[in-house]
């Protein structure tokens, strides 16, 4: 299995309205570093699994609606407890979507699975791992 | 397949009594770096894999007994050779033994495979990953 | 010069209402990735800058009343532009008082200078240093 | 499953002549750092997945011939487009080759996976992982 | 002193002529992690630096001739061995131009001193820091 | 002024009889990555601040003796508390006289200034730094 990661970074407000978040129920925020891994099983002709410089555009595209933004504002994502897991996943879904859009190129059909990974601070992070069809 | 990962470290002093490990079968030392990975299937009602509060507090307890410590003075380690992957594994069957007890919270039955990396120096690190049940 | 760093993190939201700072002028947020540098001409008897748990401890101490919160809603802040400069000169503040009001120790008169580093993403990071009475 | 890694890097010059990698088909380079990963089910007598110290001298072996070169003018890479997945790949057989060969030590015939990281910048890496027969 | 300091990254090829070098007399590469560092005694009204958001695009602009290069060939750089000290202080006089130039806008003219750091390995970094006027 | 920077690292045992220390009074152990930096005032003719080769084999000979060595037994370091700022210090006193006697080569006569730093885990660091004649 081949595989790329590219890199980059949003910054939220965000509440967690649930007992189980104790302090982080209050309105705080955080930088979360974005990777996106890409994995397939053989390369195309040019021998990569995406192309780095699209895949880093349509990245920091599937981001903007989230950077500077105050989540616990955003309509898309009303009622929904905008964890770090959770944040992967929508991250994902929106990669999977760039990708069935075609703004990874004609090579990114042969992608059969992606992982997003949010790094939170230097002790925690969180991801999400799935095939794409 | 989500994932929540969470970090600490320990100082440690120990021998490796084996000719395969050269000038390591002196007395020596390192820091591990810790590292635990939760996985799961699915999000719980509160979107967490795990509570990272709970995971931080848990990984610091089954750490305690080996902080500090010359492995080889621990009776419970006798005529164990404690390389980083014997310590991943030891590690990871505590945390195990954590999450069955009780300690990483209600959420925490859902999890379903855990890895445990020590990271040794900017050079080489070593894990144990594994189903839990 | 000797000198000993330590780290922590907060996560904060607020917002920069200048036009510099463009989207950053919404509510958003960042977690800060803190070290504090301790500076020292010559070691006392016991051969440390400063004692690293009490020195972490000050750090967690100085950091709580600003960790998860909206910096925007402090009203010690009140008609501040907190950007990661001016976090880090009032996060130095504090931990000068820290050392003043005895929390770093004995040996701790002797810290000459200090610096206080945040950084904020893999991309981008600030500091403030000087010397300390 | 058990996994060790360990870390080395090359330096190299290359061109990549298709138009997909826009500015990269012009003659550059890049530092590469490179991990190996060694995965086995299980731990022989001296708990060790691999002897670290072999691992790193073979590692550092298999990548002599590419280390200061300029892989255009490789004749074993001619026609090739050498990119990082590319490159991950090839590395990875060299390991596999050397791990036949017993570079590895008596204890690495029980590695039954590999996989060969390249990180190329702060923001973008790729790796090759497949079983080892 | 407050300071600000900012990433991005090239890929160059080049060779180092001279017998000091050993085996990078040969045409090789390297990517150069590239971090600009600010210095300035005091915040204006802004309560920053520098920009992040003007001080990231001067550097990207900075560096746009050196990236996918091979400074051999680079007329400019003609009869010079392109060492990362060399390197360091090339993008830092550029750096230096950029900000009288106004590209890092009005405030800039308070920055007093700057850094410019290549880390080029996982073991290996160099950089050039000097007052600017 | 220009500065280099490499890196190694050794794994040592100890302890650090004084109260102050707490839980390390007893037997334990650390990975210390070290950094020796390297600054000069300006470059010989070469373009180097010392030849990145010779100071990673200098460190590596000046680290020799404490690698895999319990400290505690060390004759040369009895009655000392082997603190992070202390073994900073000492690397810091062979590197120097490493440099004196000519393991850095003809061009390191020009190294004005050098500073040794022990980062001991991800939230703890010391260095040493200062003049070299």
């Amino acid at each position: 299995m081949y595989a790329v990661e590219v890199r980059d970074h949003i910054m939220i407000a965000h509440s967690l309205p649930s007992p189980v978040f104790g302090p982080a129920q209050k309105l705080h925020g955080a930088t979360f570093i974005v990777d996106v891994t890409f994995f397939r099983a053989a390369l195309p002709p040019d021998n990569i699994v995406v192309d780095i410089g699209r895949a880093l555009e349509a990245l920091h595209k599937a981001l903007a609606p989230l950077n500077y933004a105050n989540l616990d504002e955003d309509p898309a994502l009303a009622g929904q407890l905008t964890t770090t897991e959770f944040l992967s996943r929508l991250i994902f879904d929106r990669m999977a979507q760039a990708r069935r859009d075609g703004w990874l190129g004609p090579y990114a059909e042969g992608i059969s699975r992606m992982r997003v990974t949010l790094t939170e601070s230097h002790v925690a992070k969180g991801w999400y791992e799935a095939d794409v069809a």
